[in-house]
This record gives structure tokens, C-alpha cells and sequence, in this order.
């Protein structure tokens, strides 16, 4: 028996919006709202566009992660791959993309796992995952400029150790592979 | 047997940065980064201060969640209690204040769940992830003006079921949740 979502509260009045920055990669506004009755309030809004992130789990229930640098942080951890749709990309053409650019890897098939918003206090921003079947490697890695990547294929168990050990830094990547363990008893 | 981290990567060296945007809710800037050999690349970065969550844990097993209305999406759904640390709090502290603040209920002890990086291909912004146990209602919310919130405790099996039908489309959320399902076998 699944709960009902709450009774949707009224969305609130946008009284006047205001561009702070555009670009490709990230917009940012501050858009002054109201409750009704209530007084005027800013709120500001992170634009980023869609993303997707992919488990890659081989015949064998081994899952592919790429160790990855992240500029922000400057850590170097395991990932699973990941990246923004295209313009016009379906999620699953995306997942697919993805997991060929960044690790070599090609599957048999997707399915989609629930996704989310990675930041829902301040950004729409929408990730979707996906498990991608019987994945093998297919050729090399096409890594941009600014990617610094290695690929491994790990077992569950190692995965689970990792999960547990708190190592996986990475929201998304936690998130997907959480949500991929529990569909998927350990056999 | 926990697998190492990969090795680390060279951080990229960062060759000017122009300021975007400051605000005490968000930053942005624009770097200008290189890895060693290569050409000058732009990179982003959103700065958001750390946040915490919680999974509110009574002593039968039920989890309280709250119904908030999200501005940046408009969706009405079921979240954790979470929100911004403040200017010298510690993260277990702004955990009981969030849990205080937006459910009314108090905890007899927090425990640390793994935190994480929501979005760390553009932002080092962390959350902290706690299970607070012994959760009692110990008086009225205290909402700003903002924010527009239900409180309930749903069973263990209730919260199960919404995770399984992705109806936790909340990252911070649909994560702690996860986290603390796992650790914590069904009884």
C-alpha cells in the first residue's frame, strides 16, 4: 500500500524575476515570490539542465565505476558514469552515451530506476538513472578535455563495502547504486 | 574488504576565477582552469553552504516525514527533515534544529549516516546525514514564512513502498532513507 503524496500546498506567486546569469553549463535567478496573503520574499533559482547517471552491471553482477577528479572538491573518487543530456537526447539514448564515453562499456539494455532532484531547495534539476543489463567493454574510453578517468569493474561485495563504508561521495552515484541493491537481491 | 580510492588525479591548475555572484543563500564563479599540458578551460562552480538531513526514527520503527512544497519545482511531496547549516553550528546540532523547526519533534540521540556531494560535477557542496532515534513530538513546528509543511510518521513498511514506486523524488531524501533501510534490517 503506497501513501498518497500530501495534499499539494498552493504554489507560491511569482511577483517579478530577475536574470542574474546564463550561460550553457548554469543559469541563476532570483525570482521575488509570495505566499498567499504573506509578504514579498526572494528566492533564488540554480538552472541546470537534465542529467543521467547509469549502473553498469555485467552478466556476472560485477558493476563497472569510473574513478574520476572533480574540480570543485578535488577529490578523486568512484563514480558511476554520469553526465548532462544532449539537446533533444532521450534518458536512456543519454545513459547509453554516457557509459560508452566514459568507460568503453556497452550494454544489452536499460531500465529505468527512480530519479530525483539532486538540490530541491534551490533548483529543478533532474536526475535520471538508469541499470544498464549485460554490459561488456567495446572499445576505448572518449573522455573530454577536462575528464580525467579510470574505469574498473568491481564485485557486488566490493561495491556493498564501499556503500557501507560511507566511499561513495557521490550523491548520484550512491543514490543509483542503493537503489539497484535493493531491487536486486544478492544471489 | 573496503576497495582503495582510485589514485589521485593532478588537480587542475586554476588560472583566474571571476566572481559571478554572491548571496548568503548562493555563489557562483567562472574559473579558468588547465590540466598540466593542456589548453585553458572554463569550469563553472555553484557555492551553496553545507546542508544536513535526517531520518527521524521512533522507537517502533516509523519514520516522520515531512509534506513540503518545493518553489523550484511546484511539486507537494514527502521529504526528511533537512535545511542549511548555520554560521558556526555543527552538523549534528543544525540536525536536531531542523528536526526541532520543521516537525516539532526531538530525538533521545543522533547517529551519523554517510554524507555526500549532491551535485559535485559543478559544486562542492556537502550534506551531512543523520538518524535521529527515540523521535517524540515535543511541541508546534516553527516554519518561516516560506516554507509550507505537513508532519507524519509513516511505518517502516509505508516508507519502503514509497521508495520502491520512486515517490521519494527528493535526492536528500530518497539517500538517508536508503542508507538507514539498509543498516537497519526489518524487524
Amino acid at each position: 500500500m503506497i501513501p498518497d503524496d500530501p495534499p499539494p500546498f498552493a504554489p507560491f506567486e511569482r511577483v517579478r524575476s530577475l536574470r542574474l546569469y546564463d550561460s550553457p553549463w548554469v543559469g541563476l535567478r532570483r525570482d521575488v515570490v509570495r505566499r498567499a496573503g504573506g509578504p514579498e520574499r526572494d528566492h533564488h533559482v540554480v538552472e541546470i539542465g537534465d542529467a543521467v547517471a547509469v549502473v553498469p552491471v555485467c552478466d556476472d553482477g560485477g558493476i563497472v565505476l569510473v574513478g574520476q577528479y572533480r574540480y570543485p572538491h578535488g577529490r578523486t573518487h568512484w563514480e558511476v558514469p554520469a553526465g548532462r543530456l544532449h539537446a533533444g537526447e532521450c534518458a536512456e539514448a543519454g545513459a547509453a552515451r554516457e557509459l560508452r564515453e566514459e568507460t568503453g562499456w556497452t550494454a544489452r539494455s536499460f531500465e529505468p530506476l527512480p530519479g530525483f532532484y539532486p538540490i530541491n531547495g534551490i533548483s529543478a534539476h533532474w536526475a535520471h538513472l538508469f541499470v544498464a543489463r549485460g554490459c561488456v567493454p567495446a572499445g576505448e574510453p572518449q573522455h573530454d578535455e577536462l575528464e580525467q578517468i579510470v574505469v574498473r569493474a568491481f564485485t557486488r561485495p566490493e561495491v556493498e563495502a564501499l556503500l557501507d563504508a560511507g566511499r561513495c561521495a557521490d550523491g548520484f552515484t550512491a543514490l543509483a547504486l542503493l537503489y539497484h541493491l535493493r531491487r536486486e537481491p544478492a544471489r
